[in-house]
């Protein structure tokens, strides 16, 4: 990546790959027309922050070259020096999934690091939390109304009396009735509340408040019979009575949680799950390699590290099945995609619609573009495992964890997934945050740190400035991982307490 | 519908048409096995309550008859007085749509009744209000954390100034990006935001929260691009810089809303939306048939009523088409039928997965069954319209509201065509209540309303037992939702303030 040192007022740009023909202005406010280059290039349009200059004159049909790929073919000249709109660019089709399939991989072997801990809480069955709730789970949204009183009160009641105790999350969601709960893709929702249910921070204790008629049944959630951990509103003496044996159960769960401390674990244990949401042109040169740096980084101490969101994926796919530590792990990515291509198809999605209104804005051209971009969160690592929506994770390293690229769909994947840990980058900001695991936000220019001072944790906008390094920040971040994991240190989304409700991935009609 | 009076511990069924070859059994508890009712049948099974026995003996094959209409056939030799389980009856195939359409359709005219009132808000587009609400519509669930926090500060802060005003109201949702929003059916979940923003509760006050890259954008949802009620997070210095904007637009919108007041207005105001929920086998005979009873004073009054919940009307739509004010109409239903076919075809729903385990408990054998009882709802008069998922009303009279039967998103897109008061049945029992209208609850049995006594606002149970006729709790329910929706009466859900979330019909695909 080619940057030179910040000088005040000096015209900038950043060119990712040597082989890249476009190239992305820096400066805030962006550049106007004549603006010279200390390289010689002359602007010949205005050209916004993170919008796309032309570095060559480039004919109709010519490759446009970003990160060294092929983000697009110019649909007519473009001159030396010209701003590249998405209209300009017209979009390659995606990666043939078939021919992905490679008899031999060829995987980095990282070096591994040792003696990284953080002070967790461990749980019998082997898995670590980062906070110590009380989950409460639903499993139909009509309990929703009772269940988020009773929370009320339970965290003004009784969770004073329990000081270990981190919060009392209701686990609400659209799911459980009126849906088509016999259909092949329903079993995507029903593991995820499953193992939502089991989540790291809920310390193994269980509580379900259920309806009694839905048609996802508790019994089905828990896989048992066993109503132990279980009300059922229907059971229950009207409104006064569903109360008390919330506030009753509640009560005896936060005794146990209450005796939980921190302890010193391997940073082995620690479950790092990666998304961006409100991407713009700098997501893929500051925030996101930052992260895939702290990504190799935790993958090289052991840990666990999704990455995910299909359709910011899917057009740079060519460039993971390579990555894959197997062939069977290939087959899982491309089984991936596939499922995904014809769920898109079925509902007739326009593959244009993604990125955002606001992608674009942030210089973003097109999808591919944006999945160029994306992927750089994963780093250098070998992925060795592919997990469906919503899937438990069982093996160490990077896996990818296919979700949607919804930002809070995709976020109740990885966590029902396993995530202890989510970190998210952001180039046109969103106060995302979780109330189930720590939500680090990483800012891609240093004017949305600037702007949103009390919300984003970390700035990698320095990168593209050139005062810090990919590796300065993602060491950074990676520092603070281990504090936040550790309950050091408070993200700002757990600050003031934002928190995105859980989303579930239903591809299922309902009923 | 022939019931004898009630006599402590007499053996009890009912029977609902004069040609049913089954009828259910009364009795809190069920009977047992050699049970002798009055007329002198014997059961030969055990039968629980709201389950259905044989008056006859029937062969293989022949039709087992429930108010007048086929429900399945028999499948196997089936004793008079035994008990009908779901396994003894196969499930009848749906009405062919393409053969419902008539050339004349015979309506039953109802003779208008004059003079009722309401003490309503009156709007300036004509709607009238039941609540004077300060709504706060979201464009993207990215803003959820942000807005709940800064609607729990106005409602400590600012509401306790403006005594005038009953609520304030975030509508928080699912949608609005990472969605396919070029997809044909993004035009449903796109349209109920834009009519719940402007819902008749809110006074003609419409406030926007949204984040500034999100697909949906705000001024697709305004149809303008006027920012004055426009909260966009990304042009916010911070997260203080937010709650300060969205404070002060609120208290703007509290003084304008604190200033309105009640006035006397027609029942032809009133939009009321019938639903029912947790439905069991007397849902047919008591409770649905006093709404059914009740919908028809209302529509005689001027108002406008919706009945929707297609896999519920399904299977018993050829009672529908007849009774469509014309040929339009009819073909209105017949389309929105086709279309929820295809939608459930093309996700591969299982169609015995309604009803749901609770119902099947409740007696409810199938959907067909389900279905003859729910469209009792729906009384006698004329259906004038129907409307698509999420559209807006323009006529008065009977509306068949197309929507899918799931409770929560029932009523989100009820509320989207207009409704400013719910009136919900329930046997099984549900705490289900909305925030943005009054949801008066109607359980089927006496044995709800004792156990629940906190919960449901008015009891049909007593119609199977002889002590009530329909016309009576009709009559009662009839006033009752006069009293609701002048402010006079609080029902209970708004009593606790127990509330289920919106939830949009998506049927298009997350991206
Ligand atoms: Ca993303
Ligand atoms: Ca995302
Ligand atoms: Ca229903
Ligand atoms: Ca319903
Ligand atoms: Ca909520």
């Amino acid at each position: 990546m080619s940057i030179s040192k910040k000088q005040k007022s000096t015209p900038l740009y950043i060119k990712v790959h040597e082989s890249d023909n476009v190239a992305i202005v820096v400066n805030e406010g962006g550049l106007s027309k004549d603006t010279m280059f200390p390289c010689g290039l002359k602007l010949i349009d205005d050209v916004p922050q993170g919008h796309k200059v032309s570095l060559t004159s480039l004919s109709i049909g010519e490759p446009i070259i970003r990160y060294g790929e092929i983000i697009g073919y110019a649909r007519e000249v473009l001159q030396k020096g010209s701003r590249i709109k998405e209209s300009d660019v017209s979009l390659p089709v995606p990666p043939t999934l078939s021919e992905l399939i490679q008899d031999s991989t060829k995987t980095e072997e990282m070096e591994p690091i040792n003696g990284y801990t953080f002070l967790g809480y461990e749980n019998n069955d082997g898995s670590v939390g980062t906070k110590n709730i009380l989950g409460i789970t639903t499993s139909v949204q009509c309990v929703v109304g009772v269940l988020d009183y009773a929370v009320e009160r339970v965290k003004k009641e009784l969770l004073p009396h329990y000081p270990n105790v981190d919060d009392v999350v209701a686990l609400n969601h659209n799911y459980g009735c009126g849906v088509a709960i016999d259909a092949d893709d329903a079993a995507i929702p029903i593991r995820t509340v499953q193992n939502l249910m089991k989540h790291p921070n809920f310390g193994g204790e269980v509580m379900v408040v259920g309806l009694g008629c839905e048609k996802l049944t508790t019994s089905q959630l828990l896989s048992s019979d066993d109503k132990r951990d279980v009300v059922l509103l229907q059971e229950e003496q009207g409104f006064h009575g569903m109360l008390e044996t919330i506030m009753k159960m509640a009560e005896e769960k936060l005794k146990r949680l209450n005796k939980r401390e921190r302890t010193l674990c391997s940073l082995s244990n620690l479950v790092v799950g990666l998304q961006c949401g409100g991407s713009d042109a700098f997501s893929g040169v500051t925030a996101n390699p930052a992260v895939g740096y702290a990504a190799d980084l935790l993958v090289r101490a052991g840990a666990t590290v999704f990455f995910s969101e299909v359709t910011e994926v899917r057009d740079a796919v060519h460039l993971l099945t390579p990555r894959a530590a197997n062939e069977d792990v290939q087959r899982k990515l491309v089984k991936e995609m596939e499922w995904y291509d014809r769920y898109l198809e079925r509902g007739k999605a326009d593959r244009s619609a993604n990125p955002s209104p606001g992608n674009k804005k942030g210089g973003l051209t097109n999808v591919v573009e944006k999945a160029l971009g994306s992927i750089v969160k994963s780093g250098r690592s070998p992925i060795v495992d592919v997990l469906a929506p919503g899937e438990k994770a069982t093996k160490k390293g990077l896996h990818y964890a296919a979700t949607p690229a919804s930002d809070f769909v995709c976020g109740t994947l990885q966590l029902a997934s396993g995530m202890n840990l989510h970190v998210f980058t952001t180039g046109r900001g969103t106060p995302y945050g979780l109330a189930m695991a720590p939500v680090i936000k990483v800012s891609t220019r240093n004017a949305l740190k600037e702007q949103w001072h009390d919300l984003i944790d970390i700035n990698a906008g320095e990168i593209a400035t050139g005062n810090a390094t990919i590796e300065d920040i993602g060491t950074e971040l990676f520092h603070y991982m281990i504090d936040v994991a550790s309950g050091k240190k408070k993200t700002w989304a757990d600050y003031w307490k934002l928190h995105n409700d859980l989303c579930l991935f239903n591809p299922a009609p309902l009923t």
